[in-house]
């Protein structure tokens, strides 16, 4: 199915996600199904309705936009199609993507938060983006003022690549003050929507958008929150999606470290440094290795810093004889936790191999 | 045995504690022991020796100062032996006590953390222990300068209760700084120390002295520690004895902070205000009340907060008819484990009593 009113019709069914399609059920042929077998999909009568009679007006205006430069759709079983999005319950069955829709499958972390936050946390945000994007990460996020802008702006300054997902059409522009930013984020990564042309950024549409952020990355950093903030929705898929939550706590006398606190109180990894997320997503990105290869080889590539001191005093410590963890934490006084994260990190980077038995050793060269 | 003499000798006696002994052993004996039994018990020659040729000097001076006003030996076995400080591996035999002995055994919480804290992180200590002590908790700590001092001082705001453990001889004044503050601490609570007089603050007596501190407190609360600081000490040991652990976390750009996090990512308590340390002391003091029935309800005392908001909304939401905490979520929007704390919390303060089948019924009157 490579028509593309078909895939904008698809868009324009409310509730329609590929999660209500068994596997192989071509999502192309849903329009002469009968009214029965597309009740028995979950779907409500409104997106019934949109599914038999699409609305001429909204297509022609998706044609248009599609029309554009560095437009494209990027659809359910097409091969750019992003491999993590399409792990969760509930995948779009369409993306509208400006920009590069290469960079949707590229090894990814969400970076949300307060759209008011403290100067120190924007500065916070932009600092963690910086630093994962020059090591390689793209920085999703969903453009909105504060923490988002920050994260997008990080990675921009690094050079590195940015995903903006909206909650709204890719027409409309909000926040109009990240009218620039979208610009640059579409130059650099890509702005995604799975909502049609027109569609305006009422409130309900974030959590949808949330998931899609969440989704994407393989993990979801929140730097500044408050209670209420819709970031913690955003961290709470990425945890039902069994992807990493991190958290950047803050002072107890500040509201905006609150809703970071909740996280780290319900499991978030507390975080201190961008290398804490590297060393997390050292084993993550491990264990995604399993299902894709071809993220797996970026993956590597990604969690690789540079030796800092630490990692050379494991490696010191390892010398060039297999030894288990007791023994490198006996060596070099580390906690057996932070010994392990560590080794993760040299295994991906090539610098240390696993043994049968819990042993490793070192490797001569790295990659 | 009532003789002070012995009990002096058995303080001047290195590497000696109450773990040494089988149950029913009387350390009064031991200086009459072969020295092949005492070999046996784990002793070292130089413990041996002073076990069996007391130094008359030392302990001269152990009864000049015992001779003083308000100064006891509080010894194991005895009744007034504090019984959370009798359950740990290696609790002193003998403890030097200027002050209200009785003030040992109440419900505590230590709260400890660095000697050059931010002043923000002294407000803080200082506040937590008004807080805590208001509300009759003790508060312990180790007279250091800084958080332990801000720790001592916010109870003794607060018209409360406050032990300071010492890492020398009680004759011995360290610091210096704190003179007038050990004065207080002695009329509002104890001074404490298993170290006989003369006995110099030493680097090395404070693991020692740390371990009393965690060992008298139903849990310890660090406030602000560099990652090399001896509160990490305190905290540890009382994770090893199965007390609970409380950490402030603080902004990542503040270095007193870091300690905290460690603690946090190893499974301290995150604490952002008092109540969030009543809230797990509740099923911790219940616990406790197995074991020790006075203390349990010096604990009940202490657990009852005056009712906040949420807790009024969930005895609403539990009206007069026997729910689960399902149903409570349900019925509040509360998380579970916040609904789960807040039901010990009520239950302990006589307003909630479970049932069979895991329902909590209100109850018409509180204690």
């Amino acid at each position: 199915m490579n028509d593309a009113r078909t895939w904008l019709t698809l868009a324009r069914v409310p509730g329609l996600h590929a999660g209500r399609l068994a596997v192989g059920h071509d999502p192309g042929g849903l329009a002469s199904e009968s009214r029965a077998a597309l009740s028995a999909l979950g779907l409500p009568e409104a997106a019934i309705a949109a599914l038999r009679n699409p609305d001429p007006e909204g297509l022609a205006r998706d044609e248009r936009w599609l029309a554009g430069p560095n437009r494209r759709l990027v659809t359910w079983g097409a091969a750019d199609y992003p491999p993590l999005l399409a792990a969760i319950a509930d995948p779009p069955l369409v993306l509208f993507v400006e920009g590069d829709a290469g960079a949707l499958s590229l090894p990814q972390l969400a970076i949300v938060g307060s759209r008011n936050p403290t100067p120190l946390g924007r500065d916070t945000a932009e600092q963690f983006a910086r630093h994962l994007a020059g090591a390689g990460l793209a920085i999703t996020s969903g453009l909105a003022l504060g923490i988002d802008g920050a994260g997008h702006r990080g990675a921009l300054q690094a050079g590195g690549r940015t995903i903006a997902v909206l909650g709204c059409g890719l027409d409309v522009v909000y926040p109009r003050e990240h009218e620039a930013l979208a610009r640059e984020v579409a130059a650099s990564g890509a702005l995604v929507s799975e909502m049609p042309t027109g569609t305006a950024p009422l409130r309900q549409h974030f959590p949808r958008r949330n998931r899609i952020i969440s989704g994407l990355a393989v993990g979801t950093l929140v730097v500044e929150a408050a209670l209420q903030s819709g970031s913690l929705i955003t961290a709470r898929l990425a945890g039902e999606q069994g992807r990493e939550v991190f958290a950047i706590p803050g002072s107890i006398h500040n509201p905006m470290a609150r809703g970071c606190h909740r996280l780290i109180r319900q499991g978030a990894k507390l975080v201190e440094t961008a290398d804490d997320i590297f060393a997390e997503l050292g084993a993550l990105l491990d264990g995604l290795r399993v299902g894709t290869r071809a993220e797996a080889t970026d993956a590597q590539e990604v969690s690789a810093p540079a030796l800092d001191k630490d990692y050379e005093i494991l490696l010191d410590a390892l010398g060039f004889a297999p030894a288990g963890i007791d023994t490198l934490v006996a060596r070099t006084g580390f906690a057996a936790d932070e010994v392990a994260s560590m080794l993760l990190i040299l295994e991906l980077d090539g610098r240390v191999a696993q043994q049968p038995g819990g042993l490793f050793c070192r490797r001569l060269t790295g990659k």
